[in-house]
């Protein structure tokens, strides 16, 4: 008998009891492919991980710009990721009347797949380490110099290594917070279209309450297709497909990009995430919360494009009230105090090393004074400017593309920087639908966030607001911009800077009036913070290296890792949960009412499916935000899953791995396979899959 | 020149200085009547503090069960409080297309006031002190058995006290955290009408972003009328009423009825305050923020239902906000734990002390992981069960009023004892609008987060939801109720636990379903957090009294209470604020878009005012929430003022006061004297206001 065991949100639940730091633990880490630990992987498991089993996973893995992974499997470019990584393409598609969120998006021919917009895939090819280039450019430098010479440093060991090629892009990636900086050079997809995604409420069948907790019931995958000249890509790189569930204890490795995790931050960094940076976010993303619902309720057409926001919004919100409650846990505080203390005292016993470190505790320390004066002005001017706005969103790149584009590449914002412009033009120009209420909605959150926390008497308000409110004003700007239309951007891009001051646009009249507060705001921050408290961190990677050697795996970054484990269930509080669900436990959770309701298709096939078909499975592999979409592969290098989820215990990954309660979840191929068969009678793509042709 | 000067909400604005315990510092305290400490203040002030003037200021204070206080300004039982204080009455009075909030409420003849809904007045008589018998009724009793034993005590002490007397009101209250219990007796008006308030524009312009801010420009002042058998009350006990406006360093006093301090609780109780309390109630109150902000924007009658709970939610999270950063702060708690470290220690230096005792510090810290425990079940199925929802409040004192009338009083819950009964039956029974989009709001918003909190396995989740879903089923409760009907609840309540259990109301049926679920929480929660907490902080209070003897002043417990100070600015960060503002200050900050739009009445009545008359200002008086309305008294014993903020540094208040930026907010009578008389042309009332009579 299964047990049902879904913990509560209450603090207790979220405890964790890893050691805070030192070495990793058995089945921790998200590896680079460059260090991955393959002796200790041959003694826990007796699986021999040879560097053509890593080739193979590495090419045939895929990091997806809008913030999941996935991998290739089949030699047309067929990708198999998660329906959740898909769904802003989706909704994209989608129209009043024509929901494909909601009701699926079942291609039947070559012809029926549709471009995503804004996505790009990326296939990792090489990684080259320009740590000494990187550290000599931003050696004996302060302050703003510091961050201007390292940004120019990144953008020249990208051209360098990329050059003009616009199928490759370079990126240039700090490792264990500033010990090695490499880049990581991709084969770059900018057409990817959407193949398959299953209804919503199979992909996501529990909805928000479900998310993070496990037995699950989700077919949460989808599948895309990597284009090339307008034809499907020829990828010969691929992972084998396997139908057939894994064992538990079986040995699982999982390739993918997590996105960022913070355990190798200090305490008082820790710190200032507990007691600012989390609470404002997660504040404002409540309010934002109740906006959306509220939003969707109003009629059919507000709920369906409020869904991808607001399941957006409920799955931050999960993540971070974890991490919150995770750093309020004093053992976890103290295990991090001593970890710290551990690794300060060794330091200090090696007076050479000593010397060589100084003291970079107490200069991150001292850096969050300055945090706590400039987070929230940062945060509402600069890095949340707009709330979400596509629309202001198009004026700012618009804008600030223009300004930056008049410089040579190493010295404009880093973001606008040659080798990153080809990202920023497909996102900037690629169609999309403009939800003109939903605009309103953010940008109006936005400045009166922005009033509430910087007080009515800002100057920075002040110019934001002028005599307005914050309602009047956004109305306005989003009744009169005309950025909706792709033309309209496309002129203003391919025109300039005189095209963009010439513009009556009121959204760029708006930015352009404005956008100075955050690039003001920004170079103090920089300057305050950045700096000093990333060249202590250098020194604290180096400390770290001298201690533990590289047994370590550095901190999340979005890129490619390689995460080993096995099929497992865990107990906590003195309940088991096995490893697996099937559909026969499906058919049991669904009430008819949502997020409880089965899709009618799923209704219709009860019968054909078998009900003993795994799921749905946990795993130990330590992923995080970023890793869903990725492949869940056996030992022989095929793909037997997709994952998705981490269980609620996880939330607390951001800061460390407890590998006795710590999962993964996971869509078994097992079930796609099943259910393209059986419920969506999707025979060319499941011959596509097991054949690999 | 004035100097604008807001703070930020970010944490550096909200750190206090103050010595976190301790005997109190100038100008430090919410003193009982019993024991005002009128040496300290002829010493600071040279102001005689005598027993007559104290009973003038009594007999004319008034506490609002609606949780605000107030003065008696005339022989004719007319009461001075604030706007945001009948805001509630307004409110109810109003309806589609007639907006008593926004455009005020202004009477030119006595039959024209109207009864505010649910309102009670009441006077304080007396002061018994039951510690003896109390605290004999507790001895030797652990969980429910003492609770149970010390709620016995309370309502026979009340019993004791006021007989069955209709026209007063007794209530035992707990001084000190346990240190004394006393009768609190009170005359009770339960025919309360509103007489004046100004529009919502002139009352809190500057909306929330200028709330817990100074300069301030508001009229926050309204005028009831106590009634007895219909006629104006006779009232001989009232203050005088000083139009001219007080000067800088003019002493002050403030009696009123603060709602709660924390000034007492232990540091563990702090951090659980901080860690868990604060946080989950200010989500919760952020998603609710949200969706009242989106549920306004519908349409013009959303906007006029959902001002005054925005209103309230607003000014709760300002509040709480506060609260969590001054606690977040390390040298605050760095503070509270020298002052607990220095209590014990004194008391463990002496043998008899220590002996008596023992360790409540500890025994409350074990507590806490109770709290930890049940504080989420407890706040969802008990404390906040229905989410503010009225028709659902109507039914659980229909099912409990019905449950528990069929015990002796002693053994009822205590809320239910015969002394609470006619407040509750008055609460009950008064006829107001329920507004059915609001009430599904509230209830599906309590469902969700209840599910979302619990999970959707839990069995309390399933016995409330059923198969529903929290948008059906509470889309069906609402429909479906009849309890807006104010005689089909008089039916019910009349009628018994026979007519209640009969009733095919699906609103009476759900909580006959579910109600139980609030009381064996709460059963749980009273013997394992109550009961040893209240046990432990006894002995807290004896401690503290035996080494700092009755220089202290207990925690405010909405009770009675009169403050000192002082009229004065204050400078924070090199910024000086000064104390008064005046009607031009206003007529400067207008911007005409809201909440910085001016009624029209003021803006016809420009030219007509005096530019100088002093609107608002600050002192240096310890008031907290509950204090609204509070008459501020100069020396002579005359009303010039009534309190309705604090500013921004106030926030930390609840925790502990800092006479060097701590500032209570006022309106002035002057203000409201040329207000009445040139805006609104009542000069009967200036004249009933100036005359006594």
């Amino acid at each position: 008998m299964k047990t049902l065991a879904r913990s509560t949100l209450a603090a207790s639940a979220l405890v964790l009891s890893f050691a805070a730091a030192g070495a990793a633990q058995a089945d921790e880490g998200m590896w680079t492919f460059d260090n991955f630990p393959s002796a200790k992987v041959k003694q826990t498991y007796g699986v021999d991980i040879d560097q053509k089993w890593l080739d193979t996973v590495r090419a045939s893995a895929v990091r997806l710009t809008t913030g999941c992974s996935a991998s290739v499997v089949s030699g047309q470019g067929l990708v198999l990721t998660n329906n959740h990584c898909v769904a802003d393409c989706t909704q994209a598609l989608s129209s009043e009347g024509k929901d494909y969120v909601k009701d699926g998006f079942l291609t039947g021919a070559r012809e029926e797949e549709l471009k995503c917009a804004g996505m790009q895939a990326e296939v990792l090819l090489s990684i080259l380490d320009v740590t000494d280039q990187v550290k000599a450019a931003g050696a004996g430098k302060t302050g703003q110099d510091f961050v201007k010479a390292r940004d120019a440093a990144f953008a020249t060991a990208e051209l360098a290594a990329c050059g003009q090629d616009k199928t490759l892009r370079c990126q240039t990636i700090s490792f264990y917070r500033g010990g090695q900086y490499k880049v990581y050079k991709y084969r770059r997809y900018a057409d990817v279209r959407l193949v398959f995604a299953p209804e919503y409420a199979t992909a996501f069948f529990g909805g928000d309450p479900d998310n993070f907790n496990f037995p699950r019931f989700n077919l949460d995958s989808a599948f895309l297709r990597l284009y090339e000249d307008g034809k499907p890509a020829v990828t010969p790189s691929h992972l084998a497909w396997r139908a057939t569930a894994p064992v538990e204890g079986e040995p699982t490795f999982v390739a993918g990009n997590p996105g960022t995790t913070q355990r190798q931050l200090t305490v008082s960094q820790l710190e200032t995430n507990r007691d600012l940076i989390i609470p404002i976010g997660q504040l404002q993303r409540s309010e934002m919360r109740g906006r959306l619902i509220q939003f969707g309720e109003q009629n059919e057409e507000n709920k369906r494009i409020a869904n991808q926001p607001l399941a957006g919004v409920e799955n931050s919100y999960k993540v971070f009230f974890g991490q919150q409650f995770v750093l309020s846990d004093k053992k976890f505080m103290d295990a991090k105090r001593a970890a710290e203390t551990d690794l300060r005292t060794k330091v200090a016993a090696d007076p050479k090393l000593a010397a060589e470190i100084g003291d970079p505790w107490s200069e991150i320390d001292k850096a969050q004074a300055a945090v706590a004066d400039q987070f929230v002005p940062m945060r509402q001017l600069e890095t949340s400017a707009g709330g979400g706005s596509d629309l202001y969103g198009y004026a700012r790149t618009l804008v600030r593309g223009a300004q930056e584009r008049a410089k040579p590449s190493a010295e404009r914002l880093p973001e606008y920087g040659d080798t990153r412009l080809p990202l920023a033009e497909k996102r900037l120009l690629d169609k999309r639908p403009v939800d003109a209420p939903l605009e309103q909605l953010y940008l109006e959150h936005w400045l009166l966030k922005t009033r509430e926390y910087l007080t009515a008497d800002a100057p920075a308000v002040k110019l934001l607001l002028g005599k307005e409110s914050p309602e009047g004003l956004s109305a306005r700007l989003v009744a009169g911009s005309k950025l909706a239309d792709p033309a309209v951007r496309k002129a203003l891009w391919d025109g300039g800077l005189a095209a963009v001051q010439a513009s009556d646009d009121p959204m760029i009249q708006f930015v352009l009036k404005t956008e100075g507060l955050g690039r003001e705001v920004r170079k103090t921050y920089e300057a305050s913070v950045t700096a000093p408290t990333d060249a202590a961190a250098e020194r604290i990677a180096k400390a770290r290296f001298a201690v533990l050697g590289d047994s370590v795996y550095p901190d999340a970054t979005f890129s490619l890792r390689l995460s080993y484990g096995k099929v497992a269930g865990w107990t906590h509080r003195g309940r088991t949960i096995t490893p697996f669900t099937d559909f026969a436990g499906f058919y049991d959770r669904v009430t008819g009412a949502e997020p409880f309701q089965a899709a009618p298709r799923w209704i219709a096939a009860k019968d054909k499916l078998n009900p003993k078909t795994v799921y749905d499975y946990v795993t130990t592999n330590d992923i995080i935000g970023g890793n869903s979409g990725s492949p869940v592969i056996d030992a022989k290098g095929r793909v037997i899953g997709a994952a998705f989820d981490g269980n609620i215990h996880s939330l607390g990954g951001a800061f460390g791995y407890d590998g006795s309660i710590n999962r993964t979840v996971v869509v078994s191929t097992a079930a796609i396979t099943e259910a393209l068969t059986k419920v969506y009678g999707r025979e060319a793509l499941v011959k596509e899959l097991v054949s690999g042709k």
